[in-house]
Formats: C-alpha cells, sequence, structure tokens
C-alpha cells in the first residue's frame, strides 16, 4: 500500500484496480459532450454520434456520446478538451462552452430502472454540453467512426434507442436544449 | 392613418411616430450581447464594452453593450447577429450561442428605481447572450470605439456604474455565469 | 387621437384596434407557464394542460398552455403570477421561479414554417416557465378545464399535437429540462 | 483489505481510511445549497448563510452554505435533500428544483489559486443549488447557527470573504443568477 503514501507522479490516472475499488465507493464525475455543427446562427445543423466497441458488451458495437472521467486535480473544461480530443481526435476544433453549466445532469447507476441512464460498471454522474466541432474529426481509441445526423435524422427512435446506456436521452435533452423541433 | 392599412414593404423598420407611440403600448422586445475573446478552454479572458455617444443623453460619451431591438417577423438569432454586426462591424465573426435560452432576462423601465434597469425611452426587455467574437471588431453607426477588459478590469465598480442603463448589472451577470471570480 | 398624448389610467391595457396595430409593429412578449406538480424531491409527476375554446378558431376546442401578454409597465414575474391566476385562479398557489431565465424561449410567426411554433394573430415572443402548483387549481376565464397528466402521458404524441400553435413542442422541453424520461 | 470484497450493508458511507484514500484518486462529488427565503414573486429576500466550526481549521468559526457529499448510489435530489436536512433541520421544508442543472458547478482544489475555491482535504466538484425553504430552520451537527441575509447584507465583501472556502463567489453567482442587484 506504500503507493497510497508516495504521491503519483500522474495521480489523475489510477491502477485498474483502484479505479475498481474507487468505483465501489463514490459516484464518479464524467464530462460528455455531443458534438455539433451549426450554422452562422449558432443552430445545430448536425449532431455527431460515434460508433463504438462498446466497453461493456464483448464484441458488441454500440453508438455512443463524447464521454469520460474527470481526473483528479483536472478541472472540468480540461477534462472536456481532453475526451473530445480523444473521441475525434486533434484536428476538431472544438468550442466549448463560456459557462461550466451544462444543459443537463446525468446519473448512472448500476443496477437498471432507476433512471434512464445505465452504467453497468459504476454510479456516474456525467455534466454534458453541447460542443460545437469546426474542424476534422477522426474518431481515436476504441471509436471506430463519427456519424452526422440532422436532428431530425437523431431523433429516429431505432437510433435513439440505440445509444449506449440510454443516452438516447441526452441527446434529445440536447436538442431541446438547443431549439431544434424535437 | 392609411399607412396603417397598407402593408409596409420593411415592416420591422417603424417611422419614428409609430415607433414612440408603440412604445408607450408594449414592452419593446431587445437582445442585448456581451462581446468576449476567450481561450481554447472557452473561459472570458476579455469582454468588450462600447464606447459611443448616447441616444438619450446630449453630448454625453457612455459605455454600453451591444443593444438592439427585435423587429417584426425577425428571428432572435437573427436579431443578435444583425446588431452584433451593427456595433461590431461585419469581420465580428461572432459565434452565436447553441440556444436561445440567455443568460439573463433584462428589465428595463422608463421610471427609475423599480429595477437596476432604467431607460427612460420605454419599457424594454432584453434577452441577454455573452456571444464570443474571433475576428476583428469595428464598431460603426454611433458607437465610437470597443474597449477589451479583462474580467478583473471590467469589475471595476467606477467602469460598472459608467455603464449605460445600470448595465454594469448585465456585465457581472455575464461573468458570475461564465465562472470568472466576481 | 388624443388618448396617446393622455397618459392611461391603466395603461397596459390596449384598445382592440391599438393592440391590432401594435401587433403589426412588433414582436409581442409573452410569458407561458407549464403547471406542474412536484414530489417532495422536486421531481415533476404531473403537468397541468388547459382545455379551451381557442381564441382563433371559432368553436375548437384546443388543447393549451397558461399564456399571456406582459403588460406595457408590469415586471415579468407579475405577468407570470397574473396569468397564473387567470388562468387557474386564486387558490392555486405557485411556487414562481427564483431566477427570470426561462427553460426556452419561444418563437412565434403569423405564417407557418419559419419556427415550430405558430401565432396567426401575431409575431409573439413567450419566456417559458416550468411553475410548480400546490393549491386547488379552479381555470377562469375561457379555460373550461385542466387537465393533469403524468410525464408519460403528456409526451403521448396525439396529445402533444393537440396543443395550439405547436405548443406540444415546449411541453417537451419542459420535460427534456427536468430530467424526465422523454 | 478484505472489507474491499465484501459488500458493505451501506456502501454510501466509507470508513476515514477508505474516504481518504478516495480522495487522493478522483474528485468527489458534492452538491450544495444556498437556502433562501423568496416572497410571492419568487424572488429572493433574504438568503441563509450557516456560521459553524470548521472541520479544516480547528477551534476557528466560519461562515458556510449547505454542503455535503453524494454518496455511492445516491441521486443528486436525495443528496440535496439530505444535506439540506443534515443542515437545516428536518423542518425547513426545502422546495427543490424541478430541473436538475445547477445554477453553477464549483471546483474546488487542493492547491489554493487554481482556480477561486480552495479545499485542503480534495479535489471536490460540487453542483450548486438555490433552494427556497419555508419552514422553520434548525441547523443541527456541527453548524452553530443559521443567519438570514438580505441580498444586500450577503453581498457585502466583508461578510463574503468569512466564506469557507472561497463560496463568496457563490453567494455572489446565486444572487446574479436570481436577478437581484449585485
Amino acid at each position: 500500500m506504500s503507493s497510497l503514501r508516495t504521491p503519483d507522479p500522474n495521480p489523475g490516472w489510477l491502477s485498474e484496480y483502484a479505479l475498481e475499488e474507487t468505483r465501489t465507493r463514490v459516484p464518479i464525475l464524467y464530462v460528455e459532450a455531443v458534438p455539433a455543427r451549426v450554422d452562422g446562427n449558432g443552430q445545430i445543423e448536425h449532431v455527431g454520434v460515434l460508433l463504438r466497441g462498446s466497453a461493456t458488451t464483448a464484441g458488441q458495437i454500440t453508438r455512443t456520446l463524447v464521454s469520460g472521467r474527470v481526473l483528479h486535480g483536472e478541472s472540468i473544461r480540461d477534462a472536456l478538451l481532453r475526451n473530445i480530443e480523444k473521441d475525434l481526435g486533434p484536428a476538431a476544433f472544438p468550442r466549448l462552452p463560456v459557462s461550466p453549466v451544462p444543459f443537463t445532469v446525468a446519473e448512472y447507476f448500476p443496477l437498471p430502472g432507476i433512471s434512464p441512464l445505465h452504467d453497468p460498471r459504476q454510479h456516474a454522474v456525467a455534466l454534458v454540453y453541447v460542443v460545437p466541432v469546426t474542424g476534422e474529426c477522426n474518431p481515436r481509441q476504441d471509436a471506430l467512426e463519427l456519424t452526422w445526423l440532422t436532428p431530425k435524422e437523431a431523433l429516429e427512435p431505432s437510433l435513439l434507442a440505440d445509444l449506449e446506456g440510454g443516452r438516447g436521452q441526452l441527446l434529445k435533452q440536447a436538442l431541446a436544449w438547443s431549439g431544434a423541433l424535437i
């Protein structure tokens, strides 16, 4: 257990074991982003949805949003920028929000049915933002592809149902907040 | 009075007389914007304040924000874009907000003392936004100059007191909403 | 035209003629409210929908929300309270929001198709709020009945389509903002 | 270390040791509330500030807001209600917000100077709400007293400076959001 006393050079990252253990103890803080292409009036023309190999269901392909933990010592803005770069690549040129107030706060519980959202790994709480991006998006890591959808396409029930952990709810909330026809 | 029955080719604009009359009848809807320079994390580095010859006090120089009426038939986004261009010029490259929800709703009454805000001409209600701009700002019309201030400079009580109609309140609210130290 | 020069004792109210004329000149400011019954945790259990004889279509029964003009000289909070009392009666005991920031800004244009919302009489802009009410609601005036619906019932497409002027959009936005499953 | 493998009957609560360890690993999620007395129009008349023996500075009396952790498995609304009851007693009759969106997100870092807010024990992220209370407030636990202040009194620089961890910033943000004169 000496590692607990010696300061970690990169304390935000945790070993698999430490993360697993921490997940049994406290809600884990996430940031999530709905990437968007907006017109000159700020209105959403397209939202981006990631197609990826799910971390939770071996071999299955699911749709999801930009999402990741806030690390120890990391600001919310830095976490948002880092996770957008992780999922959309370094040339996405995101326009981070001026205010730290999210359009919604998403609560994921490990048992299904408590809230619309569900994460079998943990109790997670996510601050969720719409983030316009103006550059080229090249998904990295385990994300296979980014699909741009019009609000109308994004609201198709079959697409919404495909979103991992119930995140179709977040996509609808994002569009409702933006004033798009929902 | 026949002009009232013939449709106006540009119905948003009103004659001096019709505007004057309308101001005695209903609250007039405005949009206002706090122009901002933001860093890569979305945080405000500078806010823009206009120095202008006031329409209400002959010869006096006052500070103000981007502000203008929503015309009949005009959308809020179009009104915001038009008034930003009117006050900051055509090369300001504003990033309009994704959501139509303002950070505050400002109420101006013709009699001072009813609210922090005051407009001797009329009862006005303004939807107020922070709008990051990335281009060159060249104030036009009656605006003489745009000054960029750090949040700390903008919060100087003497500067806030200079803002026309009590708009120092709006500047403080904008910075509070953005998470800047107020 | 002398009435324009003599101050009106109740200047907020306009003659039919003056209101008609004003509607051709400027967007008219409204407040709207989604009445709600909430549980001890603040979560919406039911939303209230009014059944009324429409002002715009003779004899037809439509569903709508609490809605009314902001009068000249009237604050938004006073307008909200007055219109809730007008539509729900004096014993509704509404809990007005602490912040004047609406959950959405609704734009109604006289021509259909410009926005999801439509008002044949005028260009109107409404600040829309969710207002919990704790007392007895007894619709007055032209409202025939108030129906309480669970979020699930309120989201039925056939019900949403019944809401006057496209206000099904506002009901969905209200529920999205509240975190209800949409 | 066997306790880590056996499920805890009340997993939200952690031993001193486990909490200490967790605080070195991830940001800890909090909810905070500014208690308020509001008038019939929803406007803040008074905000409540707690006087308490600080957990971090032996013997010193500090001012603070309602604040507490979100426990593992606990919803944000339940955490807010529990912490309000912990700090204000069981007869405060809080009116929890309809939306889970906070008026600000507060970031506390263990090293001073990174953000306006500071918590020597940990990296904490708080969702902050204004919560009207209508009943009797009887502070329990380590809170000695609740003081009700008008917005004007609350904005006194000497009072704001007394608030623990830089929370004077949160009080100003709360009042800015409510539309009070700041």
